[in-house]
Parts: C-alpha cells; sequence; structure tokens
C-alpha cells in the first residue's frame, strides 16, 4: 500500500448519477479517477456528462482531466487502492460485482458500496475478502452534500475502515462512522421517522404540504444544518445538555411515544403530496435548481466554518 | 382596526430572550413596538439589552428606534392592534395574563402567545375574548429564525388568524398555519421523533454524538433547509412523490415501524451526550457564536432565495 498512500488511485464502478458525483469527489481533490460502467454508450458520453455536471454548480472543468474511462471492470480496478461501487440496488447483482471484483482488485484494495438499502454482510457473505468490504453511503449528489456513512460488516476489518474514513476525509467529505449494521444505517433512518410524522399530520389535516416543509425550511432544518439535533439541544437550555432533558425530555419522550408509525404512509396522503407539487417532468428542471442551492449552501457553510 | 392596518402596533408582553427578539422582527420592519416585562430592572435595561443582541449579528442600531419601554401592562397594550406574549410556560401564570390583557385590551386586538407547551384552549377558555385569542409560536431566537407556528383554540376567529398570517409575513417572518391544536405543533414533533431516534442509535452505541450531529449537519439538514422534507422526496426520484413512494416508502414505513419512542431517553444516554459537549459554562459563548451562524444562514438563505 505505501506505494499509494500519498495519491491513492480512485475506482468509480457505475456510473449513473451517484458514480459521476463520485467521481468529481475524488478528481477535485487530485486523486487519479477510474471510471467504468457495463453500459457502453453511457461510458462514452461520460466526459460530456461529467463537465455538464461541473459547469451547472460552477466547478472547474480541468477536474475532468484527473477521471479515466475503461472499457471493462478490470481494467478500471489496476492500481486501484479505493473501489467506490454504484451498481443497481439488487442483491443479486451487488453480490455477483462484489464476488468478481474481489477476484479481480489486489489484495489490499479497500471495496466500498454506496448502497443505501443492502447491508455490506449482505453482498459480501462468504467471500474471500469479506474483510475489506464496508458500505459507503453517500447522499445524492455527493459531489455537493459531503456525509457519508461508513458502515462495516461484523467481517470488515477495523483498519480497512480507518483508510475508508481517513480517504473520504482527505477529499473533504465527512465520515460518519458506524459500529455495526443497522437497516437504513442513521441517515434514512432520521429520513424515516420525520417522513412518517410529517405525512400523518398532513394525512390528519392539521397542516399543508408546504406548511410542513416551511417548518422545516425556515425553522428546525436551519440549526440542524448549522449544529446537528444534539448540539441544538446542548445550546436550547442556559444549563447544556442536562438541563434540556429535564425541561424538555418529559415532552419529547411524550410526543415520540405519540409519533406516526409506517401506518401513515397512506396511498391517500401520497395522492396529497403528489397534488401539492409540479407534474413529474418538471423534476429535471427543479432538480438542477436544487443542485445550484447546495453548491451554494456548500461554500457558504466552508467559507463560514473556517472563518471560525 | 383600519386606522391601524397601514401601521400596526405591537405590544411585546415579557421581555425575556424571545420578547426582545419579536421586538427586532416588529421594529426592524418598521412598525412601532410598546414593550412591558413585570420586571423593572429588566426593563430599565432593555434598550441596552436590545441594542446588544443587534450589534451581536449586526444589524442596524437604529431598529431601537421604535421600540418603546412601559412602565404598566395597560400602557404597553394602549393602541396595540396585535400582542405577542412572552411569559413563563406555566398554565396558572399564562391563564392570569390573558384574563387581563382580555380585559384590557381593545376588543379587535389579537392576542398571540408565545408557548410551545401549552395550547390556546388552555389558558384562553372561559374568556369573553378568546376568539382572538391564539399561539404564535417562534424558534428561539425569532429575529434569525423566520418560521413561526399559528395554532388556533376551538375558539379562535378564522379572521384573527388570518390577520396574525398577514401580519407575520408582512414582517418577514414565515408563518406556519395549522388548522387545530395538537401536542408539541408541528415543529416540536418533528423535533421529538428525530431525537428519539437519534438517542436510541447513540444509547446502543451504533454512532457517536458527534457522527449522529454529522450526518444531520452534512447530509440531511442541508436538503430539508432549503426544501424540506417533502420537496426533497418529490426530487428524489425520476418521477415524483408517487415513483420515491413506490420505490422507498415500504422501506420508509419499515424504518419508521422499528424506530425508538420516548424510552429512548434514558439518563445513561443522557449522560453520554452530557459527556460530548463542553461544560455549560460555554453555552453563553456557543449560543453567540450560533446566532451569528444563524444570522449568517439567513442572510445566504434570503439572498439566494430573491435570485431564483
Amino acid at each position: 500500500m505505501t506505494e499509494h498512500q500519498d495519491r491513492p488511485v480512485i475506482a468509480i464502478i457505475g456510473a449513473g448519477l451517484i458514480g459521476r458525483g463520485w467521481s468529481i469527489v475524488f478528481a477535485r481533490a487530485g486523486l487519479p479517477v477510474r471510471i467504468w460502467d457495463p453500459d457502453a454508450g453511457l461510458r462514452r458520453a461520460l466526459p460530456a456528462r461529467i463537465a455538464e455536471m461541473l459547469r451547472a454548480v460552477g466547478m472547474a472543468e480541468e477536474v475532468c482531466e484527473q477521471i479515466s474511462v475503461f472499457d471493462s471492470l478490470a481494467d478500471a480496478l489496476s492500481g486501484a487502492s479505493y473501489v467506490q461501487e454504484n451498481g443497481p440496488e439488487k442483491l443479486e447483482v451487488k453480490q455477483a460485482l462484489f464476488a468478481e471484483m474481489d477476484g479481480i482488485a489486489a489484495p489490499d484494495t479497500v471495496l466500498a458500496s454506496s448502497s443505501s438499502a443492502l447491508v455490506a454482510s449482505r453482498f459480501g457473505e462468504g467471500l474471500k475478502g469479506r474483510a475489506r468490504i464496508l458500505v459507503a453511503h453517500p447522499v445524492n449528489p455527493p459531489h455537493l452534500v459531503p456525509v457519508v456513512e461508513l458502515c462495516p460488516s461484523p467481517d470488515t476489518a477495523p483498519e480497512v475502515m480507518d483508510r475508508a474514513e481517513a480517504l473520504h476525509r482527505r477529499v473533504g467529505q465527512v465520515p460518519v462512522r458506524m459500529s455495526r449494521e443497522i437497516d437504513g444505517f442513521i441517515l434514512n433512518r432520521l429520513q424515516a421517522v420525520v417522513l412518517a410524522e410529517a405525512m400523518s399530520l398532513i394525512g390528519q389535516g392539521i397542516v399543508s404540504v408546504e406548511g410542513l416543509d416551511d417548518t422545516m425550511r425556515h425553522g428546525l432544518g436551519r440549526r440542524w444544518t448549522l449544529m446537528g439535533p444534539l448540539e441544538t439541544i446542548y445550546l436550547n437550555a442556559p444549563a447544556g445538555v442536562p438541563d434540556y432533558l429535564e425541561r424538555y425530555g418529559p415532552m419529547m419522550a411524550g410526543l415520540a411515544d405519540s409519533a406516526a408509525r409506517g401506518e401513515a404512509f397512506t396511498a391517500q396522503t401520497a395522492e396529497r403530496l403528489a397534488a401539492a407539487f409540479p407534474p413529474a417532468d418538471h423534476v429535471p428542471e427543479r432538480s438542477a435548481q436544487r443542485d445550484a442551492k447546495l453548491a451554494a449552501l456548500d461554500r457558504h457553510l466552508r467559507r463560514y466554518d473556517t472563518e471560525d
């Protein structure tokens, strides 16, 4: 590994939106990126598609110079010390892909999956190299939202977690290291409880879709973006966390006890949500606006954090 | 009311942190603010305390010129068309205060409470003017976080809700109108489910306090700040909300079913949280940093939204 540590080579396997975003993350940090996708048409289009993603958010197109497209999985993996896999969320597909990569990649190459729904023990089980396999789950798009959840299987070696964590920190992402597998990791568990309660409140007619989003956008979300939910409560009572929990803990526990669960995801509420937004053909344009806003917010937060 | 509508007079009753923040909200929008607190020492200190709050976040001190301090509740209410009450969260105190205000204020004056824990039916019950009483629950500090939850009691008149909503919109807040009372309103219900799940994941040792906060700060929180949780899912599947719910609804419902409830608020996890943050004597300094960051974020978001 020593020859790689100064400038590790990254392989990106699967070049959909997430894979292309990852290629930008590593390339803009100056690391050589080798990318492959099974779709030959997509492979040919990749340089132009990645350049377009960079332009869309005001990033320098020179980043592309770090990225090379390869026509085979084996070529892309050659010399890589870290692989970020972005295939479909289907168990059989991931199992086959990880078995193939485990057979080809050098023994000390780390194999990480962007999977949001499958844990590493399910697609790494039984493989010789299961100790070097983990999940590194990003938020879409990873070049604009820096968090990455690092989740080991029971077989993942601690030093593999160390290497993945150090690499993501080096390229400017924010790695969140988990100690063991749990469905939904951290981020989607938090998202699920908010969506369930949101759908319940809307389903009961207590608040509109817009009102619910406004409560988060112009209220809670701002504190959580600057500090997270726990530093928020540390600063929300004069004597810190114990004071907060003494004052508000029983109320919060009571609200959690009365919160909605999975039954809130009804077809009727889904229709109400759908009716509150423009038709789906507006999604691409609105997604592009979202990405521009995420990029501007990321720049604002990074600038502000260094000013501390 | 007609003589008030061009430039309504605002009374702020109770001048703690929340009351002072409210005085800034209305005064910076050019409205005359009349403020009273039962503590004579605090009343004398108010002009300096409010000027200090303005300086701390880079706001113009001339805002103070709109704010007048009065020595009695009756004087503060004189001529006011909207009252924002910020007394202690104790039922007997609020009942007595609203009974007194209802007896003094002109019949068409709106009486709103900043209460986070008590609903208006509890402190407005039996009062002659109960139709003009509502909760207008802010996030602390209201001059830096614009959301305000407007919650009627069963007795609150729709036109009172209309007037409160129009006033808050006029002064640059983001009013969220609820159709009826529910404990925790919207914001604290969402906060409660996230805190319960966060405490559970930390209590199980799956993630650190810092890792949990990072997941929100550098991940989910950013999307939610720009769009809210529902527009987030609208943009997270190619064909909008129905597509999202078909792909991820069952997973999200399953995660919500397995989520933590009030039992996650254990003393042991509370200790773990407390240990992750500096001692409570750092809270004032860290709160000041938070406020500066909230102010900068608010400026960033308002600038960006007008550029759309």
